[in-house]
């Protein structure tokens, strides 16, 4: 078993990371000071629920607690405000208290909305990630949960740390293939960013982490949360340096915006948004072969970069208008400098966007 | 003009208390450091903003300010999650972005609700409160903010600190006299958990305060907020100490929720469970003459210290159950030991509690 630290003072709190995880859930519970005279919450979603929920709530039940579970239907319109009421009022009726904690058993959607309800109700209660997508090794770390609104993505939430992310490895069997991918975007973004040798390992890799190999995605997922720990831990609520963890996220997020949500996947929305980020790099002077690194690791990895041409440049144009990344009017960018290392650029031009839109859609897309 | 610093770290912040103040609104948020190229939020209600919103919007404006103004329906009613969603959907439309504050112009319901906004759009911006009621100087300091379940009161909130507080002492004037009275429960309570002589310094002013006397209630909201800004400093997200303030909280919140929330004000229902919490304490023990004092106090600021006999004693109970300060399978009660002191005890019996009730509906209210 692996395991990282992530180093928040008080709110410190340890990642495992490894295969059969799932059955010591209750122990688990213990060493991160839940008691088991309060009712636990396990959040799940339907497609995950069927697989896994029993292995959890049994070894809750066995460890001493009550398990009152609130599943919710799979994706990504779920992470809305009348979801989040339905499981609050689970919460209540399950009788849970200021000492409860709520487990999240799921991908980002289940993370982000459990975090939420953890977060707000009684003003913050226990919380437990159980990551069991790729792309939630990104989504567990880093104390970020939100809903959406329908008007913008994320737009509600708070900054709430975890007592535990509990990583089993064994979970990622049973996800699709495409989802594999999405995820591995968030994985090779923590390389774009921060890390050179472990953005090329991911492309000379990229086989063995498809393929789901144990060795390489248990490094990986490992390199992933350091890489996303060490940031957060700089900057815990996003007052500055965190931002580098948007890249390819604004364009991404407008995508996701626009073509609807689940259209493109997350990882693959951000892919996109990666190509676009580094074509912005070259517009902005810096060497092109940024670009087709990029490219080359993102392919590799089954992961798209281009835009499909009926995309509406005014509309994603417009969406990143609503995006939280839109400060005092200027619009703000991360753009890679070389593999491996990014800038926050405070004042790039929309012309210098919509310029990277059109490219984006220049060659039809793969998919 | 009266100045009173909550300490809380990085997170300090000053309360203004004075004549005057909402026509430099918009200086007070410059100093507060709110840009001005980042919209502001004003929420008010349909009974504070024709009395109040254009004098903060104009000075706001002054200032240089954009303005985005969502005003609410008076009443407890209104902290609902359903109203939230409609705030944050005019500060999306707004243009609201990661630098916007949103300010609470009016009484707690405004304060709480909006500060639930503030602590969650975009995870976090920056939040003023403009107190317009006495029971407004208690929900103004300490960073809890909240709305209501239909099933329980204050379930989904945040701890979440102004960076500032301006109590402008004219808004008063226009404020119902039960709504006074209501205000002062709260101040007196502050005297009876930790100021005996501000305690009796209520009792003997009662007159002075009823009538709104600039000079004693200009005291007493300073002396009442530095009583809560002493307790908070020590315990921020009520661990411990801090739930000392929950004085006549737990019968409180109970009548307010088996009567219906506005039948009973808040601080006359608080009012009523003070006397509960003196009968309690007479119950375990301690000097009876600690009820006589309470009740001489609380109807010298004409307050109520009876339950009117239509409550029913079972649903007080369940009530209670659901409350936040039933922790662990035990009730918790802040008891007092003398005036300007009290205890939390962990292991109060039901039975106890359900005799207290019955006391309190043995004579016939006079409300
Ligand atoms: N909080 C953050 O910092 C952060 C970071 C990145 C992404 N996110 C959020 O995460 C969400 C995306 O996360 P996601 O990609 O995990 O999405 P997801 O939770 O929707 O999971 C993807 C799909 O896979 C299914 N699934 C999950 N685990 C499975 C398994 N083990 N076997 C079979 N099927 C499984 C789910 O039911 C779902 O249909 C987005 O809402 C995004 O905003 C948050
Ligand atoms: N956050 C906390 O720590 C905390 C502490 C105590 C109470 N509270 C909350 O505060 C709320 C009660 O606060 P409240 O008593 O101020 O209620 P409120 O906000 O409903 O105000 C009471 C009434 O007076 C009206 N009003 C307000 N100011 C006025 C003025 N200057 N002139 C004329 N009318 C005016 C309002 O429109 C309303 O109808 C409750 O929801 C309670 O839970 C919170
Ligand atoms: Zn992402
Ligand atoms: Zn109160």
């Amino acid at each position: 078993m692996r395991s990282i630290t992530v180093a928040l003072g008080e709110r410190s709190y340890p990642i495992y990371i490894g295969s059969g995880l799932l059955q010591n859930t209750g122990e688990r519970c213990i060493e991160a000071g839940f008691p088991q005279r309060s009712p636990l919450l396990l959040v799940s979603d339907s497609e995950v629920a069927p697989l896994y929920l029993d292995k959890v709530a049994a070894s809750l039940r066995g460890s001493g607690y009550t398990v009152v579970s609130h599943i919710i239907q799979a994706g990504e319109a779920s992470k809305s405000l009348a979801v989040y009421e339905e499981v609050i009022t689970t919460a209540i009726q399950g009788g849970l208290d200021r000492s409860s904690a709520v487990l999240a058993l799921g991908g980002g959607v289940v993370g982000d909305l459990a975090g939420f309800v953890a977060a707000s109700y009684m003003r913050g209660i226990g919380f437990m990630q159980i990551p069991t997508t790729i792309l939630a090794h990104d989504s567990s770390v880093g104390g970020k949960v939100a809903v959406n609104h329908p008007l913008a993505k994320n737009m509600l939430g708070a900054f709430y740390q975890p007592s535990m992310v509990l990583y089993d490895l064994d979970t990622l069997a049973t996800l699709p293939p495409r989802q594999v991918a999405s995820g591995l975007a968030e994985v090779v973004k923590h390389g774009l960013i921060l890390d050179k040798e472990f953005a090329y390992w991911c492309r000379e890799h990229a086989g063995e982490l498809l393929a789901l190999d144990p060795e390489a995605l248990g490094y990986a997922l490992e390199r992933g949360c350091a890489i996303k720990a060490d940031v957060v831990c700089n900057d815990e609520t996003e007052q500055g340096q965190r931002a580098i963890l948007n890249l390819g996220h604004t364009i991404g997020h407008a995508i996701e915006a626009v073509g609807g949500y689940g259209v493109f996947l997350h990882g693959e929305a951000i892919a996109i948004g990666m190509a676009g980020a580094a074509l912005l790099a070259a517009k902005l002077g810096r060497d092109r072969a940024i670009y087709e690194d990029t490219v080359s690791m993102l392919t590799a990895l089954s992961l798209p970069v281009r835009l499909p041409a009926q995309y509406d440049e005014d509309e994603l144009m417009e969406a990143m208008m609503h995006d939280k990344k839109f400060k005092e009017g200027r619009m703000t960018f991360i753009v890679p400098d070389s593999i491996g290392a990014v800038s926050i650029v405070g004042d790039v031009q929309a012309s210098d966007v919509r310029g990277v839109i059109a490219q984006l859609k220049k060659e039809e897309s793969p998919w």
